[in-house]
């Protein structure tokens, strides 16, 4: 009998909105893979999972090289997938720790891909979480969408003049991905009349979170991990 | 000293889906109030929180008229905050509980405006939870996006043959409120080549759920609460 792969979302930073599902299977897992930026660099869901009162886990960090080359992001998938496998043949459960939801730009799917291709009938679960636009919109107030409403949830687009045309379809624009582009973007939504109905969170849950109703005097490199523009478009009004 | 209103999103029906910070918020609470469906019918939400070992908290219905008239609900959620109001008054804390999170398609808004309109000032606080599309991708193991993808959420349209325009822009529709037309959804979803990237899931967590990772035989009342249809649309193939 193999072990179970358990992909776990832990939230979007705030230890509190780990699940309680979550918990116990972190608990009970043999093994508690963490992808981690670099040799040495903190990941930050395992400080999730951590400040959530797991410090004493067996976690184990996978690094991934910092590469867009798919051979080189493929053989280090199957790299991790080998080191999670020799724990399910064990016997044993392992799981794998993502921040928000696994199903939400996370890299979960290709772990378990691997997984499969080297271990044919493996059980894998996953484990949902909150995702960072749920908690953006709970830290300004605001519901994402009520009634009859429509959402779209994209990374910030190259071309920042589809925002007009979203704006027209949806009432809800939310944009992930902004890294060093929020002050472009932002500007492009007070070009569209758009900035006054528009919130930006970053760092969502974590002690330095920046919590921005109105679009005002955000930093411009505020928008690293856990980082959401929510744009009301105002579209039935 | 007023007490906070927190709203508390319980998840998608798996009780271990609730976050410990709302579990820890429901503990504290001096009253939680729950929408119910009618006088004496069960509330969902409320089955979840016990399901969850929370059966000794303070529960207290509220219950709504099935109207569309704007004047009778505005009346009820007046009466509701009310109720709510009397509590945190006396300095305690109230909760509201609502499946999913509170901010997608859930009336804890309406409550807070009209707690607000009753308490100037008065604290209100969201604890966000996990939404049914995140459940059904993870019962269907398959990720909502990733890279570079892009995802709509909607109510399923009057006009089923906008799906084939949104398939065009979106690598994944998520359709909610599907209600009695389950059969005419996928209808729709078979002549536009999409029913077999297209996948179903009812009453989400729920001992009783239903899971289609393909639409095949689906019992066409299947589309009740905490359902959706997750369609991939291979855009970018």
């Amino acid at each position: 009998m193999t072990g179970t792969l358990y992909g776990v979302g832990v939230g979007p930073g705030d230890p509190g909105l780990l699940t309680l599902k979550g918990r116990d299977v972190l608990l009970r897992a043999a093994a508690v893979f963490v992808p981690a930026p670099g040799e040495g660099k903190p990941s930050l869901a395992m400080g999730i999972v951590r400040e959530a009162g797991l410090g004493g886990l067996d976690f184990r960090p996978l690094v991934f090289p910092m590469s867009r080359d798919e051979k080189v992001l493929a053989a280090s998938w199957d790299a991790a997938a080998a080191r999670v496998c020799d724990v399910l043949r064990d016997g044993k459960d392992a799981a794998f720790i993502t921040l928000g939801d696994p199903g939400v730009y996370s890299t979960f799917s290709y772990l378990a891909a691997a997984v499969r291709r080297r271990l044919q009938g493996v059980r894998i679960e996953t484990v949902p979480g909150v995702t960072t636009m749920n908690l953006a919109a709970a830290l300004v107030n605001r519901p994402l969408v009520e009634g009859d409403e429509r959402l779209c949830l994209l990374p910030l687009p190259e071309d920042l003049g589809e925002l007009g045309a979203l704006a027209r379809s949806f009432d809800t624009l939310v944009l992930y991905k902004i890294g060093p582009r929020l002050r472009e973007a932002v500007e492009a939504l007070t070009r569209l009349g758009l900035a006054r109905s528009s919130s930006f969170v970053g760092r969502a849950g974590l002690p330095d979170q920046i919590v921005a109703p109105e679009l005002g005097d955000i930093p411009g490199d505020a928008a690293g991990y856990l980082s959401a523009l929510i744009v009301r478009t105002g579209r039935t009004a």
